[in-house]
């Protein structure tokens, strides 16, 4: 089944759409993000240095000063930062940011005690109370992230720092958990993914085996968490571990049958199951993910490929429960909706994960982030009502406009560390072949030999050429949108066999393909089951799902509604070279009741639409998806 | 201004639906909550009898058993009950009933303390922390509407035991409050409006008094209920007192411009408001009870007449923000909406408070009581979904069915005793007019002399013919939703004077008035201010507000949608004596998949529809309101 041997590529030089966002990422995130850890950018406190310099004063005996600040996941933003400025130093060497890493990585080194244990929320305060609260205490979460960051960080640099810090700290976990057979696994799924990259990247086969015995062992016992909970006088949210399908653990993962609770767990790990089916060939976790892929994409996800429909929890909840205006959909879920297709890539070639990666990238995941690249989103609804939305009870979470950082921060460095490492979604290879999921511009070597400079204005422009600088096959993705799609090789109509989205074919060097995708602005639907888009249409135009704003429509999108007639392109004001899109509509006239016998005046209109990641970017605005 | 002398009318003797409703209520809801008041029905455990008998035993110094059981406001589900029952016994003496009401007031007299406090939560176990917690402990909650049975068992009976207790219980409040000077007053507006009913069933003026002075103090101090909280070490709910606009203590009433906060508290307060405005005529009270009023029914309120739009306190939240599928409109909010408009009729007589009390009654109230009456809404939602309403975390409260009864149960007993005292609103009185308010079929007998039958099928029958037994001068509504009405005399066109939606004209016995109003089911739009609504419409005949459940509708309302066309009259199956409508619809095909560029099919379709008030009566089935 397995289509690639090894995820990822020899390299990936971004140009283009992809190129911008990573030197977005480079020049303005990930410093702005550095300033942040060491609480120099004046927003939420941060402490991430202070507390690991804190455990290393504790490792020592000395005083602890300020203590540990943060949510008890706090690491984990160094470890993703950390990530993504070594996915960075992979694609754009910087002796600054290497040295800013070796800094932070040396911090780190000195809070790992000496038994291999790293996390400085137990390490200052709380030393007897490590592993003993698996179900909230994130310490594998945190170890999952380092582990991400150390693996990236050595194949970005050669250095092996950070991942011997990581190696031992496995070692430590693997002892307790395999070697001396103590009960559990982890409260938030992370380490398992993490892991098999720690094991790629390092050759261990204990990280696998570890993967693999925390992705056996979840569910056996549902009343695992319970249990733990009551064996325990302490707990940091309350948490009573009732509820095992919050954190997907109701049932051994082989019979998960729906996508269920905490959205970014489930993303996690079901990104790993799938990982763990690709490198070991085991079918039955294989045909669990599927499953799982199909609960989520066929019933239970956004038109922007956002997932985790409901505040309460940042879960999955019912089939076809998406509001638009309640809307969670949390930046980090669609982050891990990738990594799930990424790995399914990996099990089967099939344009049905690489469509959704694509969806899934390019409108939740950028909402996340300004165009500015300075705050963030973590809440994605698709819908905003001034005076309701981040206001009302019920839409507190639904802010209308980006903060600068959260208490909570998993979504900022989570999105830096995707941007950054982006030529790992857009691109596969198997021995024989390079498979191009995403249109991605820039230059791109495989490990199998084939090497080629792709060059498109994606995803405004839908022409992608692919200059070939060394041959052999390839599997061009044909998206499930685009109904006009043609290949040709050297001006001349291509020949090529498709199988599951994909168009296979053979290239030689100096030849040129160019893919010419359906570049028409295109009407959406949504399935009836879904009862607040009954009679509803979205517009879309290639990868992009465009939304309207009232900063282009008469300062207000109340009462405009879609028609479905002609679209056409146009340009946004404050958004240069972003492709605007102009569509019949018709404006409902403001009744002066509230309710009324007269049948509101309807004036034909034209609604201006904009990308929905661009959606605000201009001041507080009120904006829908969906009319 | 002020319209009427005395609220209320001497007689009315209902037949047709009204006298329907009466027996449903008389005969199955009173004998069922009388049992379950005593815990015979087998329904979630109440306590209320116990309680008293516990109280009594416990301030003769004895065994207190089982002592509190409930809410700490259970008193008041016996306190609703008897005023539903004292109700019930002015239009239909019935020995074995008044029994059981003397049974229940001989239990409450026996556990009013010397004093004349009157509390069993307090009095059973915690006599020491009467009157510290005004914010959450409800005390003046339970005296209010043990004022309100007093003053109406007194009305119907002419018995004063009851009538007796309240008194010394409003003593012994007044001496702490007003002669005593004691600071606070209640968290839970209630015993404002009750201590005006008995003001008027006594004659005793402290009461006027009393109520006055809450409603002067409500506010003045915002931060009261914070103080409150610090002084003491014990919470009922952990409630700190920092949001005073939850109870309308965040300014003075009559600063007060938008309707806040607990929906039922917020509609309790303005019912008071009014009626003291009224009767003392304060202009700048009736000012803030206007402003008040456009609040709620301008911007914060339900098609179907309910108010209070979110779960999070049951409360008002901000204009326009209605959602159907998470609307909370509890059915006492929409009980106290028609207590306001009520007492703004004893203010100004003007259709527009006529109008949103019937909408209310007919739709929001109605719905909360099953047409068996043997089960009960608390919440009234305008769109249910199958799968997703009752059960998702944000939906939890939206149940599909009516349970039999609840923990906390003000809503039961709430609709029994408007149902049973409903001519108090439908009829009003000045010295030489009788107010039509609503159409009321049954015999009515004002204090002024004038008496009249009204004969009609309403709200299904749209002709009211007044057949006048002793004549003078009537007023007439004409609700705004009627564009086509006649009034008739005698079968000759009627003369008649209309002011502020009233037809004023003098009749003389003998007489036969017609009034014909429109028959005709009409489509009715939302403000687009309301996001949610955008596109959609509603049905409505008459006073009733229609619906389409899955029932009628091939299983389904899942992507029906109104058109806007024809509407005939049709019957519907299980709703035997009902008006049902069909109207030209479409229906949305069913997508195979989540989205899709495909226009979903849509056919055209008929869509049946029933009165929302009876919704829910035929098993778990879909609804909804607008589409």
């Amino acid at each position: 089944m397995r289509t690639q041997e090894q995820p990822g590529i020899e390299a990936y030089k971004a140009s283009g759409f992809m190129g911008k966002e990573q030197e977005l990422v480079r020049k303005v995130v990930l410093p702005y993000q550095q300033d942040v850890l060491q609480d120099k950018a004046g927003t939420e406190k941060s402490h991430v240095y202070d507390n690991y310099r804190n455990a290393a004063a504790a490792l020592r005996g000395e005083d602890t000063r300020d203590g540990f600040y943060g949510m008890v996941f706090q690491d984990s933003d160094a470890a993703k930062w950390l990530e993504a400025a070594a996915y960075s130093l992979g694609v754009c060497p910087d002796r600054g940011l290497e040295a800013a890493c070796d800094e932070l990585i040396a911090l780190i080194s000195a809070a790992q005690d000496k038994d291999g244990y790293l996390n400085t929320r137990f390490t200052i305060s709380d030393r007897d109370k490590r592993w003993t609260n698996l179900l909230e205490g994130h310490e594998m979460y945190c170890s999952g992230h380092m582990f991400e960051a150390g693996a990236a960080y050595y194949e970005a640099t050669g250095k092996r720092t950070l991942l011997d810090v990581c190696l031992k700290n496995a070692e430590h976990i693997y002892n307790r958990f395999v070697k001396d057979a103590t009960e559990g696994y982890p409260g938030h799924p992370e380490i398992e993914l993490a892991l098999m990259k720690l094991y790629r990247a390092s050759g261990e086969k204990r990280c696998l085996e570890l993967a693999e015995h925390f992705i056996n062992v979840r569910g056996v016992d549902p009343d695992y968490y319970r249990k733990e909970c009551e064996s325990r006088d302490w707990t940091v949210w309350g948490g009573k571990g009732d509820n095992p399908d919050y954190q997907q653990s109701g049932k051994p993962v082989r019979e998960q049958t729906e996508a269920s609770g905490h959205s970014v767990r489930a993303a996690y790990l079901y990104t790993a199951m799938a990982d763990l089916a690709a490198e070991t060939g085991d079918e039955s976790l294989l045909k669990a993910c599927r499953r799982l892929w199909d609960s989520i994409t066929q019933r239970r996800m956004y038109v922007t490929g956002g997932i985790g429909s409901t505040v309460h929890g940042e879960a999955f909840w019912a089939d076809y429960d998406l509001p638009s205006d309640t809307a969670y959909a949390e930046t980090c879920a669609s982050i891990g909706l990738m990594f799930f297709a990424y790995r399914m890539l990996q099990n089967e070639c099939d344009s049905r994960y690489a469509d959704v990666m694509e969806q899934a990238f390019y409108n939740t995941v950028l909402s996340g982030m300004a165009l500015d690249g300075k705050s963030f989103f973590y809440v994605n609804p698709l819908e905003t009502v001034l005076g309701i939305s981040g206001i009302a009870p019920t839409h507190k979470h639904t802010l209308p406009t980006r903060p600068g950082w959260y208490a909570c921060a998993c979504c900022p460095p989570n999105v830096a560390r995707t941007v950054m490492s982006i030529g790992k979604y857009a691109y596969g290879e198997s021995s024989d072949t390079a498979f191009c999921h995403l249109y991605a511009a820039g230059e791109v070597s495989f490990r199998n030999g084939i090497r080629f400079t792709c060059e498109t204005d994606y995803p405004y422009g839908l022409t992608v050429i692919y200059r070939i600088r060394k041959g052999g096959r390839l599997a061009v993705r044909i998206p499930q949108w685009s109904r006009k799609t043609r290949i040709s090789l050297n001006d001349f109509s291509a020949e090529y066999e498709t199988d599951r989205g994909y168009a296979y074919l053979s290239v030689k060097d100096g030849d040129e393909l160019i893919l010419s995708l359906d570049g028409e602005p295109r009407y959406v639907y949504a399935s009836r089951r879904i009862a607040g888009l009954t009679g509803k249409m979205c517009v879309c135009r290639g990868p992009l799902v465009y939304c309207m704003e009232g900063a282009d429509n008469g300062g207000t999108v109340l009462g405009l509604r879609l028609t479905g007639g002609k679209i056409t392109e146009t340009s946004a004001e404050g958004l240069p070279g972003v492709i605007a899109l102009k569509a019949d509509a018709c404006r409902i006239g403001d009744l002066e009741k509230l309710y009324s016998q007269d049948k509101p005046a309807e004036q034909a209109a034209t609604a201006t639409l904009v990308p929905y990641y661009c959606r605000a970017n201009r001041g507080e605005t009120d904006m829908k998806v969906w009319s």
